[in-house]
């Protein structure tokens, strides 16, 4: 019996057109093998969080966001990293998700990862990201725990990843977050 | 002689109209002293950061804030807190601000405060907060450290702060900012 | 068929003999229902951690630590706050055991507690002990997430805990903590 | 006119023997220009805290630490990674320093380092001792942040320092937190 697809959702913590931590996601995706969907989520559009816009309605683009969540079985965010930490804006659409009635975050699978062109490859910005999303009760992937300093060197000019040994942890990733996947399915659905 | 006025400006992390925080940083602006003129900024329209953006030129917002953060003797900012730290929004807001050949938070003297509905007055948020205006060079005031709890009680319907033992902090916090602030001017001006 | 014994193992951050931590550990051994065994670790004999006495045999104390980490179906920790974070003492402690071919806290079901003579219970040292947690691989229960503030008010002379409201906060702590390993247990022996 | 000597004490964070970030503080000492002594503390000596031992009488160690701490113009520490952060021995030393009524941390100015046989040089750790440092109240030089990546590479035998690259980061260390000195020491003498 063919196993059921497997769907996962990408969030890149930067909005820059030429991101390394986009075109990390987008190799990723063409990475995948048979039966593991890979969808890209934007967060461009998620406005400033303010809660007197939540009581008016929730933007659409923070509804697709949350909707997209939950239809994943699993979550893979790339991080910059900007003044040691997350960038804001990425801050800021985990704020808005993590709210109100419908929390998909809660108990979700969830792999991070961060690329810098510095040398740390922006780790202290993924350490304050695992912290962030095990206080909103995300399952996250503990290992292993890939950031990729000096992009510069590992990325073409169109932000694919090229770089052999980077590629093939980022192969080993997605083996573990899908196995990590299962398993949390399987038990989910006793 | 007089003393040369001190400009202070507020930054409150929550763009909410009902904020305790803005509400806090409005009543702490009637508490100043003569010759102490406190400024309230807005990062309500500075936009989600995207270097792209910045390179098309700076946001007028951003601007603004940047110049008014250059022109200010020192800068208090109120968090709330999402998640256990700061919003995506105040982050938002200072990687902006930290970026670029000007950089206005460098050594300029900040003091932070968290106000919260709940019972640990955003203290993690306000420890982030901290962190963060560390790692950009900024020249924070250690003590008093305020993180105002159970804000329902201490303010009234129009969001200023009547508890008078919190004033009372609010009072003493701005007397140790301006002493703070006169030594750290005095030493750059020789 | 009645169910099978659960061993908790504790551990209390602080060494002093009139420690409240140590006194809310023992409150809470006396409040396990039928069927749970608590029992008390000490780390007041391991050693400062030294790669050189690792390498010549690990002490006494540290083996035996692990052994009861290794035993116990679930860790409960509880921590004072010494400058905004855990103590050194139970960082030591935990660097110890989470060394060597033997890692007992992986994927060990973990709860964690603080308790401090202020406002904020401790707050701080418990989100850097569950950051710390997380890191070396514990299952860390999410809610509930206690803090206790005031300790003086809440403790009698021997540091027993009677203050009802938080003694019944406890009463679900356990009961919490006691399902999450249930789940876990069924899971890891499937 | 000499300039007058200055002092500055360091303090490894590792017990080995054989280590890495001891190899680095000893090389930074015989790096130093004339005119600045270089002390070496040491922690080996110092107990777990534990309240009882202090109100019994601070142990000999203890005192010399803090002595130590409070004669010196400045302090460097460096620091290995244990579990992402620093280790519990070092935040033992440091819990130790920061009690009771001489707290020789106070406005003290440090500098950071950490040395790490991994990629990311224990940027974690040092980034946690930091806001340690800031938590009580130290001056802490905020450029530049040296964390030493791949030890292995850049040390001999006998844990010198060897790497030409490292060594200028050294050098320009010391000239940096040598200034950062001078002015802090200029305007606490007015």
């Amino acid at each position: 019996m063919a196993s059921p697809l497997m769907k996962i959702l990408t969030i890149s913590g930067s909005l820059k057109a030429t991101s390394f931590n986009t075109g990390l996601l987008r190799t990723l995706a063409h990475m995948a093998p048979e039966g593991v969907t890979v969808v890209e989520a934007s967060i461009a559009d998620i406005p400033m969080f303010n809660e007197d816009l939540e009581v008016a309605g929730l933007p659409a683009s923070v509804a697709t966001l949350k909707q997209q969540i939950a239809e994943a079985d699993g979550v893979i965010i790339s991080t910059p990293e900007y003044n040691f930490s997350y960038p804001g804006v990425l801050k800021n659409a985990i704020d808005w998700a993590s709210r109100g009635p419908v929390r998909p975050f809660a108990d979700k699978p969830v792999a991070t990862i961060s690329v810098s062109p510095g040398n740390f490859g922006g780790i202290r910005a993924q350490t304050d990201l695992r912290r962030l999303m095990h206080s909103i009760g995300a399952h996250v992937l503990p290992k292993p725990e890939i950031a990729i300093p000096q992009a510069k060197l590992k990325f073409d000019d169109d932000r694919r990843l090229t770089d052999e040994a980077t590629r093939a942890m980022i192969t080993t990733l997605i083996e573990k977050f899908s196995a990590f996947i299962r398993v949390h399915n399987s038990q989910a659905s006793e």
